[in-house]
């Protein structure tokens, strides 16, 4: 029951407003702007001026429009000037991004770890050292405006600490404390759980743009959840909503699972059982002994077929679930699983219709993700971006 | 990205968010008023007096404070002259009651069915009596200013068409319109599914205050769920979200469920099988047969005892897998769900334990609903005052 805002608050979400319009929509006039924000065309040109002089966006005439007579200039962000890191904390690799306002890479790098799983402070220091040589090599006047960073464990809200990693052995970690002061930016990275990241990313950029309820789900070692509901990203209590990994879909002999129960959905449905199915001797590992797999099922391998439908069968059982208690208008794969769900559509399909209500199942698509292997980037790089956009003009870069 | 408002679209919210503290908190002074909405006192006393001209609040002396001095004046909801009706079409009664601003059951009336399950359009007839007679009683200056009905079945968001409700054998019914238009108030009754709206109520009067993520779980014949997350509703893309009672727990042989699958939570815990599972010959039904079980349980009664802990464990597996999912601060139990709840209490408790991730779990608090019988009736009378609240002031009363 918040009273509404004071003139100084409209005036700040009307510069909000825009400059996300901007930077997810990309450049436009500013017609199209007042038309789309439901403003008048005297307010837009104030908004515009004012995040023009603060350096956000500039007016220009468009790229060659194809068209004879006089364009109209359009607002674009500055991409080269304004930009986050983001940071994705992986099993066995570490990446770093620099992303422009609008949501281009600017910069990458990438380190493969030698090993799974790496002392926090050794891939902050890591992860630091990226963003130095990034920040090094950017035009002089470009400024970082926020920093985000993605782990695969469970992160508090909202204060980012690293409860539970196991698959990286970490426990009570306050990596993004310590992440920030290496960098010294004098802003914080924010942290949260990977495939939350993934859920933002595909619902503003990717797959699920335009759907305000979606779940996304990641294969990986696990499986993660992210879970966008009415527009926002669910986080709970505590920030630990969405974990779809633990949930239980075989409490009677299922298999043990790393978090210590038996039969989550993770440790019937993950990479491990559907190599155990197979009875994979490990010549290769993670993805690509995924992908190995689903060749021999497609080429009529009976093993690998039989365990791609056991695993399946699993998956199903827990995509339906997430359906009937989250009515999401899709569901989003990525990592391994949209091999898997591609592997056996026809399966899993029939399965979930099995098990979930009419109604419910009526409007759900299955997707596989848009952004690929940049899904959890983008995501670190939208969680960034958050913080100038509460206040883009007093959002203090360093 | 919605624009800010404009000045009117602020003070309709300021409007709103006074009212509401009124009608959710109760009689407050114009200063507790500007402190609890940080707005200045000057503000408080335009918006006291739009909201007394409209007939909505009225300003007196405080009843007997107990302290010497002139008391401050306190703003009070106009309960006896603004009042909502709200509907429960319950599987074997309906009811219906006049709730005025402030939350106060200003009358009510019940019908007992000789049957279970109704034709909607004799329960919306009755229903329409109810409201008749209810509203003759009234004041002659009383205002209806809503009208919210909760029905146990699978209900679409925003239009109320009831898709399914198979414990009163009704599909694709819109009873909301119906009723609606036997009741010709010019005001549309909403509708929703009973545990959300019971949610809603737990949430804002009940054991849910102050809590802005929890699930509402109510036991009846089946097991209805509602969830409350970043202090909304989670409805999902088409109103069908939080359909608890048919996640499945128990894919392997589980027991046939009324909506087709095998395994559900609430064929696995609902009242059938804990009546089945106790060997019970029906000399009672409903909830007295589910407390002859928990009473004899209590008692010692090994079979008793053995069908409370087989439904016990099915029912905080699917608990479990609820906090997994949306990290509530509470689990709220309502109908049956309460006397099963506390029966094995320590039982479930160490199911849970088990079962789900300790940051998860470790903030999460039980609870036995508050509002009792009065729970569903709540909730769609709060549903109905949600209509004036979205403006107090145009909202016009037929």
């Amino acid at each position: 029951m918040k009273a509404g805002p004071s003139q100084e608050e409209v005036r700040r979400q009307n510069l909000s407003s825009l400059l996300r319009h901007i930077h997810l929509g990309g450049p436009a006039s500013r017609a199209a702007l007042a038309e789309r924000m439901g403003l008048n065309r005297s307010t837009i040109l104030a908004l515009v001026s004012e995040l023009t002089a603060a350096g956000l966006v500039r007016e220009e005439l468009p790229r060659d429009t194809g068209r004879a007579g006089r364009p109209s200039l359009v607002v674009r962000p500055e991409t080269a000037r304004v930009y986050v890191l983001a940071f994705d904390v992986g099993v066995d690799y570490l990446a770093a991004a620099r992303i422009g306002l609008g949501g281009t890479f600017l910069d990458r790098r990438e380190t493969t770890c030698p090993r799974i799983g790496m002392h926090p402070g050794e891939a902050a220091g890591l992860l630091a050292g990226h963003a130095k040589q990034m920040m090094a090599a950017a035009p002089p006047d470009a400024v970082c405006v926020g920093a985000g960073a993605a782990v695969r464990g469970i992160v508090r809200h909202p204060d980012g600490l690293v409860r539970s990693a196991p698959n990286i052995g970490w426990t009570d970690e306050d990596f993004g404390g310590d992440l920030t002061g290496r960098l010294g930016l004098g802003l914080p990275v924010l942290l949260d759980n990977e495939s939350n990241l993934g859920a933002l990313a595909e619902h503003l950029r990717g797959a699920g743009t335009g759907l305000d309820d979606l779940i996304y789900l990641h294969g990986d070692i696990g499986i993660g959840g992210g879970v966008i509901t009415g527009g926002r990203l669910l986080r709970g209590s505590s920030g630990y909503g969405g974990e779809v990994g633990h949930m239980i879909v075989n409490p009677r002999g299922g298999r043990r699972c790393g978090c210590g129960a038996r039969g989550c959905l993770e440790a019937e449905a993950g990479q491990n059982a559907l190599l155990d199915a197979a009875g994979h001797v490990p010549a290769t590992t993670g993805r690509q002994a995924v992908r190995t797999i689903i060749e021999a099922a497609d080429r009529g391998d009976v093993t690998a077929r039989s365990a791609l439908h056991t695993v399946g069968d699993w998956l199903a059982i827990g995509i339906a679930n997430l359906v009937n208690l989250y009515n999401p208008a899709a569901v989003i794969f990525g990592g391994t699983l949209p091999d898997i769900y591609l592997g056996a559509a026809a399966h899993i399909r029939s399965s979930i219709n099995t098990h979930t209500l009419a109604a419910a199942r009526e409007n759900v698509r299955f997707r596989v993700c848009r952004l690929g292997n940049d899904t959890v980037l983008v995501g670190a790089a939208e969680l960034a971006f958050g913080q100038l956009f509460d206040d883009p003009l007093n959002h203090r870069a360093p």
